[in-house]
């Protein structure tokens, strides 16, 4: 270990014992601590190390935990984490019973509000502050720190709406650094650059129409003028807003030069900064990239397809498209609302729309899915990545409730995708027509056919919608899987004695469900076992039983699948254990519970 | 019929055959037409006066339904729909099988985009304008015309930030009347009121921020100044922002005067303006008023209760709290977003945050349901007003997915009132502490107990978490009902001739469900009957569903709700006939069903 001042940091209150002059050195040790950890143990990079002088000059300057401190989003809350009590399980970051990736108050009192989605911090910042206010304590401050691409969204305009007709004790900061996961995009970003370009006087500033006490732009990597402004607006009651101006990755070249390949880089030379490229060959596509290439190549052939994704051109791989197609591929930004609705309104003239959201940010535009889209009856095609369980991201990203809550929608389609041929043959078939919306979920991550796109990409097959297919024949009891985790299934009976007593059966659409088949299987079978990656309740296995319920069938149903508790974060495998979804636990379950 | 101009108006094409000096006269035939059909047939009267010059004048200068027109939320749409060959079914309007009281696509060509929530109108013409871009029509004009209150939540700001780097060609309206439902709040609205004021010269604008053409604020009532400056900007290509002044009410004096009593005013004397009150005695409290006088009293005794409304202190009735406590009490706008993490926010510094969000609405914040308060476990209390069927309002306004989507959330506890005793415990029983989430949800309108405020107001008894209880002993058929709808099951069981044989169990907890009485039911009774106003895709049935597969019981379940389909407007009872859960239904099915 390098570090030198950093290991008698503790917590804030060791920082703030320091002189200012030392400053700097225990930014350069924290730096390093970070790069040196996340190289081996991988994870979010570029984003912590851009806020390390902020980081550093917050907890000097204010008295935490005492004062709030919120960070939104979360990814750049390394440095927080290790100057708050967690420098010596900083190795544990988002492995399972580790430390999480994301603040989270169960872990720690400087945690002050759990994050991870987006565009939070300053409503949850100024609820704490109205708190303060009515609790009598005046002197408490209350920051959300808070990114040019995040601030974009609407909720943080919901939050700055209201925060500034109040006198609330909280000091908004908006880390400016121009990007997201991918480059920030949108007129709010335009003006921001405009700003830090000098060609907005202060006089003509939004923040001010909205109320606040505005300061900056400053450089947000210059520790003295960070810490004197800080210590300044500390003074200042009401609400107030800072601009600081950093750069992603600060302090590693490499992650300066690629802002988005350095976001989380995975594991990575520490010295260098070289990135450890994995082999990958041999290794299966990852669904996004099915999703990529599919809707490009779909694209190139229909002039009536679009793209839209809501911040996640690289995460969707819609960047195929926007490459190649732009002018019918849009980013619009951290918006799923707008996404949702623009769709919409594309829709209504005729339009092809693939709306490629995370499955669990699309919660962020249920009701627009509902409202704008379902009602209406309007075709749009929803692409649900990281639908299922995510893995290291954790509770506050699992693709985990889509099931439940598009089923309960009228008009909507929900298909799951056993595999990448499955996939693109719904990408496909969505484009002939439905007449009706279409939820596509599947996983983060790489699918099960290496030799997919040399083999199988562009082979389209039309999906009959709302057909369920036998994959194995079986005497006893039926397993009905939908998605790929029907692949676990697949694997779990080629390792069972008692394989020839178990049918299993993939339901792709969990809606409309296929009860032809569903009637012969109930007929024939004594033992239903139901699987999924979403939650139990009111997901796929509850179809079945609404289905059982109105056709009065009285198989023994069992419902295997996302039990009724946040899932934390681990490897997907590890979390499938968790839910008894793994291999080995179907293994045991057909082993014994069938005989 | 006192028309003459208008009753020759079939569409906009016979419009625009009139000189501009007929316009006058065809504005005060549209007021007058308006104001005796909704003096007798009653629907929302203050928004559409406020804009019959600008509908006029909108109609008049392009060329609908080539070019596309979106109202939005839609309340303000009646002239619209007069003007667009609906003025002879006009009469219809909110009434089963009659027309929509918002613009509905399935209803005409004019609608262009189905509305009743607010703030999407500028993603959806945006949407629109970018497909006609794409398929080469450059001289199509697409309008969002949105209300000050509208535009202040965050849709509509990811709307305007993605148009403004869009060459899109929006002309996006602002109808600035400083109120929505209840008067506008925020720091937009304050900013709005000083251009108003002429207090912000043009070249400080917020909106030129965002890259937009902007012009105005003019006045909206003034026909040739709109009709001149429409010509104007249907010139300018790209997007474009008209910021108009109006009067919520317009022409009717009592309507400018009491805009929040005549948004939606009933009955009332078209000449006089004079509303004819409805003799309230012995009717029993709305659902609201329990919730806005119990919050009340409970916060006067409890200086850590807060209540939060997102722009619907009136509907909510948190008014009450709003006017004696209002430091306390807060409209945030209608940010739904932003009033759950706000709430989130303040649960973390140990207040007792009532968020109360109508059902519907609370779609829109899903995610933060799920990831700011769910996911921390805070006790946040969600009132969920306007639960189940609203009638009038129609599709867009039913609050009947709120069970299933909720019910897939770890952490929250789910309960619905039989009547005004129960919802008034509850109320009473969250602020004792229950370390958990909690969504209360209750109907539109009004209870069962005339003589609730004078026998039961302010007796409180604490409720017991997850508990259930039998109303009506039985033989063979036990009926599970959760919430208000029990009550039609307690009419029916009184009118059955075989009620001995039928038990009837009121379930308020949804969830935990009460698995103790639930396994007594499923041993003692051969049929099950669950009963619930929200859909039966996930909902309560589904829960009763999924205790029984797990425990392994074989009981005949049948599950009554709003079936997979969307329910359009009509009176409750109308609609409760359709999904076959209205009294006389249940009659039918309990005598034939059972026997």
């Amino acid at each position: 270990m390098k570090s030198n001042l950093l290991s008698d940091i503790h917590n804030p209150a060791d920082l703030r014992l320091l002189s200012e002059a030392q400053l700097p050195e225990v930014a350069q040790e924290l730096r390093d601590f970070i790069i040196d950890v996340v190289s081996v143990k991988e994870g979010h990079l570029g984003s912590s190390l851009g806020v390390i002088e902020l980081t550093i000059a917050l907890h000097y300057v204010f008295n935490t935990p005492e004062d709030l401190l919120v960070w939104d989003v979360g990814h750049q809350a390394y440095g927080h984490k290790i100057l708050t009590e967690r420098r010596e399980i900083f190795h544990t970051n988002r492995q399972i019973d580790g430390i999480s990736g994301f603040p989270k108050r169960s872990e720690s009192i400087y945690d002050t509000f759990g994050v991870g989605h987006s565009s939070t911090s300053i409503s949850a910042a100024l609820g704490m502050a109205i708190a303060s206010q009515l609790k009598g304590d005046f002197d408490k401050q209350h920051i959300a720190v808070i990114g040019d691409a995040s601030i974009a969204s609407g909720m943080a305009f919901e939050g700055l709406n209201h925060a500034g007709v109040t006198d609330a004790n909280l000091l908004v900061i908006l880390n400016d650094n121009a990007i997201g996961i991918d480059p920030s995009v949108g007129a709010l970003k335009k003006y921001l650059t405009a700003v830090k370009q000098g060609k907005n006087p202060r006089q003509n500033n939004m923040i001010k129409s909205l109320n606040f006490d505005y300061s900056g732009p400053i450089d947000g990597h210059d520790l003295p003028t960070l810490i004197k402004e800080l210590n300044r607006l500390k003074k200042i009651k009401g609400p107030k807003f800072l601009h600081i101006v950093t750069t992603k990755g600060k302090g590693l070249q490499q992650a300066e030069e690629n802002q988005v390949k350095y976001h989380a880089p995975g594991k990575f030379d520490a010295s260098t900064g070289e990135i450890h490229l994995k082999s990958e060959a041999n290794l299966p596509p990852k669904y996004q990239d099915v999703f990529g290439l599919t809707i490009l190549d779909l694209a190139r052939k229909n002039k009536k397809i679009i793209g839209i994704t809501p911040a996640m051109p690289s995460g969707s791989s819609l960047k195929f498209m926007m490459d190649e197609i732009p002018e019918r591929a849009f980013d619009v930004g951290i918006a799923e609302q707008h996404a949702v609705t623009l769709a919409a309104g594309m829709a209504t003239q005729g339009m092809i729309v693939y709306c490629t959201i995370y499955s669990t940010f699309l919660q962020r535009a249920y009701d627009q899915v509902i409202h704008d889209v379902a009602l209406q009856n309007l075709p749009v095609i929803f692409c649900l990545d990281r639908a299922g369980l995510v893995g290291e991201d954790g509770a506050t990203h699992h693709g985990v409730f889509d099931i439940a809550y598009l089923r309960a929608i009228p008009n909507m389609i929900i298909y799951a995708p056993i595999n990448e041929i499955a996939l693109q043959n719904i990408l496909y078939t969505a484009q002939l027509g439905l007449n009706h919306p279409i939820a596509i979920r599947y996983p983060r991550g790489r699918g099960v056919l290496p030799n997919w796109e040399v083999e199988n990409f562009g082979h389209y097959q039309k999906i009959i919608i709302g057909q369920a297919s036998q994959l194995k024949s079986g005497t006893k009891t039926a397993v009905l899987s939908t998605g790929t985790i029907g692949n676990n299934v697949t694997l779990a009976l080629s390792e069972c004695n008692n394989s020839e007593t178990i049918a299993h059966y993939d339901f792709p659409f969990i809606k409309p469900i296929d009860t032809n088949v569903l009637t012969t299987i109930f007929s024939s079978f004594e033992n239903i076992i139901t699987i999924e990656d979403g939650t139990v309740n009111g997901g796929f296995g509850s179809a079945i039983l609404e289905f059982a319920a109105s056709h009065n069938f009285k198989n023994k149903v069992t419902i295997l699948g996302i039990p009724d508790t946040f899932i934390e974060h681990g490897t997907v495998n590890q979390l499938q254990q968790l839910c008894k979804i793994d291999v080995k636990s179907l293994i045991n379950l057909f082993s014994n519970g069938t005989k």
